[in-house]
């Protein structure tokens, strides 16, 4: 007798994803979007919208509704609170919350992560949903990376991984063992939109190796949430950058859509590999 | 009898500041600019220029022009050797300082400075030859950083030690706590343009704390080389960028231009603030 999923949602594709795969299962489930963190919604789904003020409601919510397993998919970045909104059990959760905000998005997550556990949910990562979507290991495109490709990929790990600690973002592009770019608040996209127009022209050698954008979570985080995602879209952009391939961490980047993200790649030349660390 | 002054000189403005507090002090001194890495040379001052293929007829050079002590100022990003332009003696050389590129930027100027040294030349900072440009601590304009500033500082200097400990950059833009941007291979120009355009529009609160950009050097980098500059144009790039101030670590950046800097961030408003770690 599984209880009901809620999908805790917020903006960009995964929690459709997510949904899909929910839906597909026959598994019972229900969305609840952070108020101002509006999701993707091609599909129209039925979607509760809650205020993080009134959180407590939500518990209430979602207990009435049979749910005893939360997944938190998209971003939400940096929530603003309406101190007239709170409502007065929610404002008790508040110490909880306010301290880590300060430390950072990590802090913040799993502060809010012990709050859904201490009221009876489990919060289980957005691969426990969907399995599907942690692409097996390997290079799943026919382009495959070259030595060089390799050592830029060594190079974006590392630098994925010194950023993370710093709790900066998840992404980095490299390209003849020299950084182009390195993912901060605006994303991946934007990132790689900044390579296709201004930093791709800084590659010493414009005959050289093109380099890889490497996408990884951060090394303290907790995997449950905020896991780095690609997409159909991250090849396009992929491509635009000018970049020989993509690489992920295996077990720790979502792959959305991975049929279509895969034949773009295989369209555009691209490599896609899941790098065992 | 102090010998005369080499400036090992490449991309950017830097080289032609220090010639003139070199011309101001009296001192003798030439310039060797790093072939395919020519310097800003708004003064037409002259110029030797040398192909890294034949660093050893530098040596020879410079000791017949009496120079016993050298700076190396200026951008020199992932030079590219010619094979068939090497001479044997340079050749000999070689195997120092291949295996150090594959390092990175520090470990590569490491590798120079050590042969510098061997040859008897004594290797010294830009602040030693223009003491001048290394700014008093403190807050140097009339605007000053406010509680919110000196928190997005404090996270920004962080992010910068910990990219650097990387071999990144030098640079970050931070507001309201957030990492808007990252300094890579582009440079700070490039990065404050991108806040200018895009990351800028990030900001969760848009009456908020505009953000700070940050400069200091990599925490194991040998700063005698390499330390970051700022200028009058930095300051312009960060009013564009809407940032509140400029933070720089002391003793650790050079500053260009000082009164002009200062009366340029004065006119935007901005606060300049030489922090100490």
């Amino acid at each position: 007798m599984a209880g009901a999923t809620a999908l805790i949602a917020g903006r960009g594709a995964l929690p459709a994803h997510l949904a899909r795969a929910l839906a597909a299962s026959g598994a019972p489930f229900v969305i609840a979007e952070v108020e101002g963190f509006a999701m993707d919604n091609p599909d129209g789904l039925p979607v509760m919208r809650f205020a993080l003020e009134r959180l407590a409601l939500l518990f209430d919510h979602l207990h009435e509704n049979g749910v005893t397993r939360v997944v938190m998919v998209g971003a939400v970045t940096r929530p603003r609170l309406d101190p007239e909104r709170i409502d007065p059990r929610t404002a008790q959760l508040l110490p909880r919350i306010v301290p880590a905000l300060a430390q950072g998005d990590d802090a913040t997550l799993r502060a809010v992560i012990a709050l859904f556990e201490e009221e009876g949910f489990a919060v289980v990562g957005a691969e426990a949903v969907a399995p599907d979507l942690l692409p097996p290991p390997g290079v799943l495109t026919q382009a495959r990376p070259g030595p060089a490709d390799e050592r830029d990929a060594a190079r974006a790990v590392q630098i994925v991984a010194a950023l993370g600690a710093a709790d900066v973002g998840q992404g980095a592009v490299v390209a003849q063992g020299l950084c182009l770019a390195v993912e901060a608040l605006p994303g991946t996209d934007a990132m790689l939109a900044w390579v296709a127009e201004v930093a791709g022209a800084c590659r010493p050698d414009p005959k050289g190796a093109r380099g890889v954008v490497c996408k990884a979570p951060k090394p303290g985080q907790d995997r449950r949430v905020d896991l780095p995602a690609i997409g159909p879209a991250t090849v396009e952009a992929a491509a635009r950058a000018g970049l020989a391939g993509i690489v992920v961490e295996a077990g720790g980047v979502l792959l959305l859509d991975p049929a279509e993200t895969i034949a773009r790649a295989d369209r555009a030349g691209l490599f896609l590999w899941v790098r065992t660390p």
